[in-house]
């Protein structure tokens, strides 16, 4: 893995950049390396679900979009990542300003890659784990991808 | 179950109308009976991902509190569903103009629920199955929930 | 679809007789058919864990081998399907002289195939769902299986 | 945490020596502390699958087991963990002399303890992981386990 960062980091960012519900929910890319993706979100009312703790399906979103992230710096160029199957154990309530996420590539394959990643909360104002996630990324050629390709970083 | 219809709903409907990123994502209820739920979600742009087609999280969402309410049914009074753990295997990609999910209890137990449900699309028109969803959930009680207790029905 | 009953037994047969952990077990095949597989196994002492019920690593394997060979009937001539992963819900404690499983394919993929399996046991005499699975089952070519080949049936 | 080395191994050995299926695999138990769990696994030919290589059910087994008796570490004097789910991803191919695996508690609960597993073979002399493990595990009142108690340590 020989890319510099400036040149991982163009290629990734469009995953975040052209991802419509990225933006609704506000996800952002923190930090990104060869086999792993860092990003957060700023918590606002609209996360929570009834009891008042942020939604099962947020902690999952940011889990799923971080760990592909990290799993498409491990595709070659002209590769994407797609989430084929992932299980989340949600371990602690999420509550704070935001939720931050770390994703790490355990396994890289041909055709699918092994991602885990933790999602972090805040108590006390220390980063708490309250969720711990892994997923299967199936790769796939961009020009088989399911609808529009994005654009060559 | 001898709960009717309409007190069964009064009863679920809050863990939607209460859950603000139900609202945010746009998840409506549909139908609801013992041990089942069933809810549509009007698709827009803002469900994408970077390839076109409706992102992982927004699926996970759906499946999630369809769940959830499918457990709420079988959770006795000052009961709430906690999900504690899901698996969410995505089969094809998700198009059309809405998604509908049913969720079905597959074992009610005195600590946890296993719920199980499926996620639709649509192709040429018809219904097409997209992901099959599976979770854990947690039966805690209301007064013991994490945030702000749902009011009571 | 078109192979028929006996061609398609004399292709998944060799997963069950060339395995030896199967026998360790004693499980076997009772009956195949296009994306779909049904097992039996014999309870005896050997299959318990220390609170006198069936081990949750013997339901687990009953059930990954049946959707193994529920995925095998869709692999097409010199491909052997492989678990890449897979989940098991445990939803009783597994009792009875024998545990029953069927698998069925739930989405047959061109390097993956995604199968369900349910698992039961007998309580006064008749069936009782004990456990409830789904795997991702990865296609790969015989001759790179990572083993020795399984003979060409 | 304050139970000493021998008392918690005198408190989590019953489980290995009395679950029939532990001894019919080969199971064995290394070492134990507050949390966690080692077991080892010598390979045979019985615990193999038609490719040649380790079954998926051994893998899942010894993962299964020691991570029970990792949550059974954090139980109280008169609880038993069960296994109410685990998914398993089976990384590379398990081979060479021994499986070793080890289990940690993520999240210790009231009624559910969430834990890690890894299990490893050996590649050129040195552990290679091979598969990543997670369960849920219920905690349950021995004297309401599902069959005969375990005799007290």
């Amino acid at each position: 893995m020989t890319e510099n960062a400036t040149a991982l980091r163009a290629r990734v960012a469009p995953i975040f950049q052209q991802a419509p519900f990225v933006g609704t929910i506000g996800l952002q890319l923190v930090n990104i390396g060869p086999g792993w993706c860092e990003t957060v979100l700023a918590l606002a009312p609209m996360h929570l679900q009834h009891m008042g703790v942020v939604h099962a399906g947020v902690i999952a979103t940011l889990a799923d979009h971080t760990a592909g992230g990290a799993a498409q710096t491990v595709c070659a160029p002209g590769e994407l990542a797609m989430t084929a199957e992932f299980k989340i154990n949600l371990l602690r309530p999420g509550r704070g300003e935001r939720l931050t996420c770390r994703a790490q590539v355990l396994k890289r394959g041909r055709t699918l890659h092994v991602v885990e990643a933790e999602v972090f909360g805040q108590k006390d104002g220390a980063p708490h784990l309250i969720a711990k996630f892994n997923a299967t990324m199936a790769v796939v050629r961009a020009a088989a991808a399911p609808g529009a390709p994005v654009a060559a970083a």
